[in-house]
């Protein structure tokens, strides 16, 4: 399969079209962004960490039920993906307080909730990705009743799934975004990334953060972070 | 029944316990806050409106199947409320965006939603009455399932008879806020007040503001608004 020309550029990665219509071609980049732009960094070496760490969970998640986007991984950086249409939404699964959520409620960062919280933002940056709920998502058409059940029960089919794989790898999930797509014949799929970039990863002892919160925070050692899930995950 | 000792002030209401321990006395007050309490103003003659225009309503609700906790007007500004613990959410109904929504979503003020949005906000000045939804609602406890289900679906009834009601007024309900309480045997009623206080209303012709926006927004005519609302309502 060949790139041909750039579909789209993000913050982390670039899409191209291939010589195939219903396949795209993902190229990870490592440019960091936080608050929605606002600052900007560049992490190296994280481009291939999130390909690879990415993969290899989708491709954990495909065996265990979940439909992903997921076809191949080219090289350290590239990844083939099925060709999708983006739900305008991240859903993002809550295991324990922290960032937004631990400010919107007066919380303690690391309070564990009584109940797993799903959160919906619209993705839109000029609107700074409001968080939004269920009557707005059908008020507005971003996705049909149908949708949006079947992307909550998958939701908390991938949080149950990532949070015991990755308990044995010694890190706690704390909270993750996700985004889902549309594939030419209306099947829901899991797409975008899961990566240090897009979960908060603590070591279940120490507690020390193996996230992007490292650079968001300025708390040093983001590199060695990305790299030791890495690791963590894939044993090198 | 008579006041004993001040339970409660709030921005627009002070709460009096009674010789009767199942019942409170609300006194409706002129003054008016806009913005968490950041503008401060009085409207002359609103106590007695919105408590005359409230209890008018809630009567129409009870008649309509909603257990509201109304019981007797007193006078111009005090009524017997059955006492209640206040569940700490704000229900908010919109059927046209306006206010927050219209920003949120970078929609015009005035545009039809395709469905009804209900939005939660949890009860907390301290955070600014932060957006929730229900996996939240649910995680930190403000309310079970079983009650929340129940809220939503009063929530709607409410907005459909109030919206037929109000139309004969030549009033559209824009958007409104409802707040719901718990008494002493567990039965969920709606609680606090409707009134332009809580709720938009524009004429339905004119499109004029007949609400506390005129006082959010300087409109003048703010006291005049208010009389409006009554008069259309009660022939007076």
């Amino acid at each position: 399969m060949e790139k041909t020309v750039q579909m789209y550029e993000g913050k982390a990665k670039k899409v191209f079209a291939t010589n195939d219509e219903n396949y795209c071609i993902v190229s990870y980049k490592d440019d960091a962004t936080a608050f929605n732009g606002l600052k900007k960094g560049t992490i190296l070496g994280k481009g291939a960490i999130n390909n690879r760490v990415t993969n290899h969970l989708m491709k954990l998640l495909e065996k265990n039920g979940i439909p992903t986007h997921f076809v191949e991984e080219l090289s350290d950086r590239e990844t083939v993906v099925k060709k999708v249409t983006i739900v305008p939404l991240e859903v993002i699964v809550r295991n324990i307080a922290a960032g937004s959520l631990a400010k919107r409620l007066g919380l303690a960062e690391g309070t564990k909730m009584k109940s797993t919280v799903l959160e919906y933002c619209y993705k839109d940056d000029e609107l700074g990705d409001p968080m939004i709920n269920e009557y707005h998502i059908l008020a507005m058409e971003f996705a049909t009743k149908e949708e949006i059940d079947l992307i909550a029960k998958y939701s908390f089919k991938i949080n149950e799934i990532l949070s015991n794989y990755l308990k044995d790898a010694n890190i706690e999930l704390i909270d993750f975004k996700l985004e889902f797509g549309k594939t030419a014949d209306g099947q829901i799929v899991l797409a975008d990334e899961i990566s240090p970039d897009t979960c908060r990863f603590w070591d279940t002892v120490t507690g020390e953060k193996l996230d992007k919160d490292r650079f968001r925070r300025d708390l040093g050692n983001v590199e060695d972070a990305y790299q030791e899930v890495l690791k963590r995950l894939m044993g090198e």
